[in-house]
């Protein structure tokens, strides 16, 4: 993550992993959740906070998660249901329920049919947030195979030359195991910045850069901007700018249209706005249907002490490679607490009283 | 294409379809292609060309292709092995194969697969060049699928922060099919510029634009540049700078080294320069196997509309989407031939009196 979206030390307060766990499992078991679904959906939300994906952990959306329930908008016990299925695909509606507890469903599903005939796809509509689809993708690594995943929903994102959104931020994750380095895991919006930067921005007082968002006429803004208001500004595309290659993250945005909405069987939220809900897409590819397992995590290996080991350029201390901060950070975290902002562990101390649950436990 | 790459009016020739076709096959044969894989050859050139992607077409590759035949780097008689296979995969040594004519080979084996299981990838080492790789996209959804394929080679495109150069500019492509609108077609580098865009520059006499390519430490070039001589330069990923993203385009950039590198069962070149030759990827998904093949293509006729209807920002003329301009170009050219550059045609001049085959017929 960019310093300027990092807070400041002195506003952090680090949470024990397991007290994180079990207040969140017991809000969602709060909002009707089952017990089992419950702790799948802390799962998923603590990943993401103990590999330092803030943006898509307790932080930001679980407010919003509560808010959905209690406003019948998220289903807390879906009675989701296959639509279609062959040995390599599934579609699942998802009957209004959150995609942080049933993506891992629909991506063990994947890796079944992976299992069984090479690959397993799974399209999903009609469900809630995805949280963090990284986590997602690294379920089917986490079983020999490579893990992709991808999210779409929501009007935020311009598309090229465009004066009006009509992409959500649509993020796309891919994830692949190796023998003894930390496993490969990407996960990025298809836009500039992930939406949920604006929050963290604001709650960090940082400004955006140059190329992140437009005015409301769809002019890039081209210097530094503080955050706007909702309505004043929209999202560009990965690139910013059509010289700088706005097209491709336009293209690429459009990916999770296809995979995830149009397979799953509806219309984008741009056509549509009644298609309210996300849309996902779960891939596992079997590598032992491709080549040799082994082979496969060794030759990662290499890639991966590749492109950590490569120079730096002057200036930067070194050169990453997607996953590998997040494993540094996890190791970290899971031995030191979770860092949550003070803001966000008063929104914790408010809800978990509220709710008559176990509040948080500092380190 | 930006303004800046299109050549003067008064440097082209129109050619006509059907010469283009017959001279250009004519000389895969002349390389010891048979006569059904060099029409094959022919057409995914000759695609690019009529679709206006001339990065991809005759004009810069093919003379590399006949190089490369003349000096045995690529095998006119290839006898290319599926290694490994499964319902919905399977794993291609090429042989040394140019994948502009094996390419549609693989994606029909794709398309195979996912009629009878619903999903069908095929990953595929020891290739020759793919040619521009949104044909083999397309080659799905003209049969009621969505079609992707990916390639991996070279090294030229450095990661975040590096100062070496580690990926090759590893382009993905899409292609989805609609009722009435011109089909989505998306296929770009995920470098921020394609590597063939430099000899086009250089042709035409462009610049290159800022954040497009870095000095020969890895520092990004932040203004306008003319192109420089080979080794004086890496391209940068697709966002240029960390600031704008990079690090997307980066980890865009290693999913075609996981699913055609890693997964046809070799390490990337920059692992291993041996593995010469490139890495493709295709996956076709059966549309009916997900849902309503009717309703996929009415809402992916509302998606389109919706997108080339949206106002554009002040300054331009109309938003696209992928595809769109493509199509466009396709009609224009079916009609009124094929628009080469003076310096393209005397090189047709010169390779089809050498090899003693028809020459190219202007409009």
């Amino acid at each position: 993550m960019l310093e300027r979206f990092k807070p400041r030390e002195e506003d952090l307060v680090r949470i024990t992993e397991p007290s994180l766990r079990q207040s969140v499992a017991a809000i969602f078991e709060k909002m009707g959740v089952s017990p089992e679904d419950a702790a799948e959906g802390a799962n998923t939300l603590v990943m993401a906070d103990l590999r330092g994906v803030e943006t898509h952990g307790v932080s930001n959306m679980l407010r919003s998660y509560v808010q959905q329930y209690n406003e019948g908008n998220l289903n807390p016990r879906p009675n989701w249901r296959i639509l279609r299925e062959s040995p390599a695909t599934a579609t699942i509606d998802a009957d209004k329920g959150l995609a942080v507890i049933l993506g891992p469903k629909a991506m063990r599903m994947a890796i079944d049919k992976a299992r069984v005939v090479g690959m397993g796809v799974v399209s999903m509509h009609n469900a809630g947030h995805s949280g963090g689809i990284g986590h997602h993708a690294m379920l089917a690594a986490e079983q020999d195979m490579v893990g992709m995943c991808m999210t779409a929903g929501g009007v935020m994102v311009l598309p090229t030359f465009a004066a009006e959104p009509r992409l959500g931020t649509n993020p796309i994750a891919i994830a692949a195991p190796a023998a003894t380095e930390p496993p490969l895991l990407f996960d990025a919006a298809t836009s500039a910045i992930a939406g949920n930067k604006q929050g963290l921005a604001m709650r960090v007082g940082a400004d955006l850069l140059p190329g992140w968002i437009s005015d409301s006429d769809g002019v890039p803004i081209m210097e530094e901007t503080p955050v706007r208001p909702r309505g004043e500004y929209y999202h560009l595309p990965l690139g910013g700018t059509r010289e700088q290659g706005s097209h491709k993250g336009y293209g690429f945005g459009l990916m999770p249209e296809v995979l995830a909405t149009m397979l799953s069987g509806v219309a984008p939220t741009m056509v549509d706005p009644s298609t309210t809900g996300s849309k996902h897409y779960f891939a596992a590819y079997n590598i032992a249907a491709f080549t040799d397992v082994d082979q496969f995590k060794r030759d990662m290996d290499r890639m991966l002490k590749t492109l950590r080991e490569t120079p730096p350029a002057p200036g930067h201390e070194r050169v990453l490679y997607p996953g590998l901060s997040e494993y540094e950070e996890e190791q970290d975290r899971r031995a030191n607490g979770i860092p949550l902002h003070n803001e966000v562990v008063e929104w914790f101390e408010d809800i978990t009283n509220e709710l008559a649950v176990p509040g948080l436990s500092m380190v």
